[in-house]
């Protein structure tokens, strides 16, 4: 009998946005995994009906391989109708309870890993439920000490000290002992995750030309370089402070396994240019695997059936070999359904 | 006869960087200007023998044509002497008169335009000259009411809003005054200089995201969206604001002649990326041309003979090409002294 595929948490996220219909697309696909989608199966249907893709619902315990047209299905029903490009703030505790099962399947290990679908957070917040993003909301339920947000495509993989903060904001969030964790998380997660030995990381500075010797910014030598020297000291290969111009270029990308950013917009730009539609966002530093899309709700392209779902794809492909990765064997389990 | 090329000043910058080198070896090839270096002739032949490159420096006013293995030189000596690799503050000043007497040139009419090679920025202020950057420095020279630092690479140009702040000052450099005399000027020269009609210009959000509304940062609602709006009303063909991991995808690019991001890291890392070595720093909004090579001094390749001069060629090509669209046809004078 062959090895069955490692069992992967699917939360669509915002039920107006796209992520019914990428979910269905899915489904359709070849993927190296059994997928449970945590959805009201009316929102699935529907979507599988508006797509024209016959698409048969099944209990999250059914079989032990992925049939196309088949989608495991643990029902989270919604509170209101849907109309797709329009969230309804009445929806979001159940966008919300989708994440809680998934992760808690996750935890408790019913899950080999779990991929999310795009949450509209003005909708989740809008309910009054605080919620900062994923990854964010997902280092509190896992307990992590750092979760770091990467972007990985092919090649190239983009983590970030700070993530979705106003930029005004990101100089004073900036902090030595939160920058050496994050470097040990990514140092950590490229081998454990990505399997590289002994990876090699590239940081970025703050300010532009890492702060020119403090003509430009003290950051770098008050708390980016002595920082970086310290891990150099117990042995990371980790090079800068760089220039965010010099560390994304060819020649310095071919160095390393990863570039650490300190904010979003320094980090994103180069990564999407190159891969948009295959870049995957991966959380590091979970005691879980969770992967995700790298774009948003799409609110304009929901219901008209013509989203992508190459992005989901590709995040399940990732999640499936870090599933493997960490599990050493193939598991040979049938897939368990959560308790919570 | 045919027309005479351009007449192009040519200031290599820090003395004990690349700029004596690269200025020799573009001298070596086949330039579409008349090439007129302000430098010290000491410095130029110690580079050419370095290189072993047989060049002949001769009078400012030679011939009407480029000839290979021939520079033209206004001669500035140098105060000290100068050890590859190691700026000397004594010979900063030497470096701001080269830089004046181009200026001057070009404003007289005696030069078409100038190139500029890298600058220590650090050497000049530790000789207590304030300097801030060439695109700071010749909008004060030539008066100009606002100039603007573009990086440009075949089709894809990025402008700045700020340049060489630190990253802390950023925010509070936003000014909506300030962004619509960019925009007009980035559009305006996109026209006078690129020969590009009716030219579409995207607009970056501060925040990531764009400010997501709000939800991360408020800029882009106080001050960025109400500018670009008043902008579209007259008529500019202006998008945004928009996330920079958006604005720089390729499909977004392809709409698009220029993108203006607000602040350095977020706008160069994908032109230096996809561009580096083929990419020219244009000053937009000046009465004169003026372009420059998009790297720094490299002081650890100065005195190797190593540097390559693509970027510096890329530069005199692009000079060239806006001093020909500037002047309606192509110029038949001889060369001409500068007063100064």
């Amino acid at each position: 009998m062959p090895d069955a595929a490692p069992v992967i948490a699917l939360t669509p996220g915002e039920p107006a946005g796209i992520g019914a219909e990428i979910a269905v697309k899915a489904a359709h696909r070849a993927v190296p995994a059994r997928l449970v989608a945590i959805a009201d199966p009316a929102l699935l249907e529907r979507a599988a009906a508006r797509l024209g893709l016959r698409t048969r619902l099944v209990d999250a315990d059914h079989g032990s391989r992925h049939a196309r047209g088949v989608l495991r299905v643990i029902p989270v029903r919604l509170a209101a109708p849907v109309t797709p490009g329009r969230p309804d703030p009445r929806n979001a505790a159940c966008v919300i309870e989708a994440l809680e099962r998934a992760v808690a399947g996750c935890l408790d290990g019913a899950f080999d890993a779990m991929v999310t679908g795009p949450v509209q957070k003005s909708a989740v917040n809008a309910a009054g439920i605080p919620f900062r993003g994923h990854t964010e909301y997902l280092a509190e339920r896992c307990a992590a000490a750092r979760a770091v947000m990467m972007l990985a495509a092919d090649d190239l993989r983009v983590a970030l000290h700070t993530t979705h903060l106003p930029l005004r904001s990101v100089p004073r969030a900036l902090d030595a002992d939160d920058l050496e964790r994050v470097v040990r998380v990514v140092h950590g997660d490229l081998e454990r995750l990505f399997g590289i030995d002994s990876p090699r990381v590239s940081v970025c500075g703050l300010n532009p030309h890492a702060g020119e010797d403090g003509h430009l910014g003290r950051e770098e030598l008050e708390i980016i370089g002595p920082t970086l020297e310290r891990l150099r000291g117990d042995g990371l290969a980790v090079t800068g402070p760089l220039p965010a111009d010099t560390a994304f270029t060819r020649d310095a990308l071919r160095r390393v396994d990863a570039v650490l950013a300190m904010y979003h917009d320094q980090g994103l730009p180069v990564i999407k240019h190159l891969g948009f539609g295959r870049v995957v966002n991966v959380t590091l530093g979970l005691p879980i695997v969770r992967t995700s899309v790298d774009h948003g709700t799409a609110l304009d392209l929901a219901g008209t059936g013509k989203a992508r779902a190459d992005s989901l794809l590709r995040a399940i492909e990732v999640a499936a070999r870090f599933a493997r990765r960490l599990s050493g064997a193939p598991r040979r389990a049938a897939a368990r359904v959560p308790s919570s």
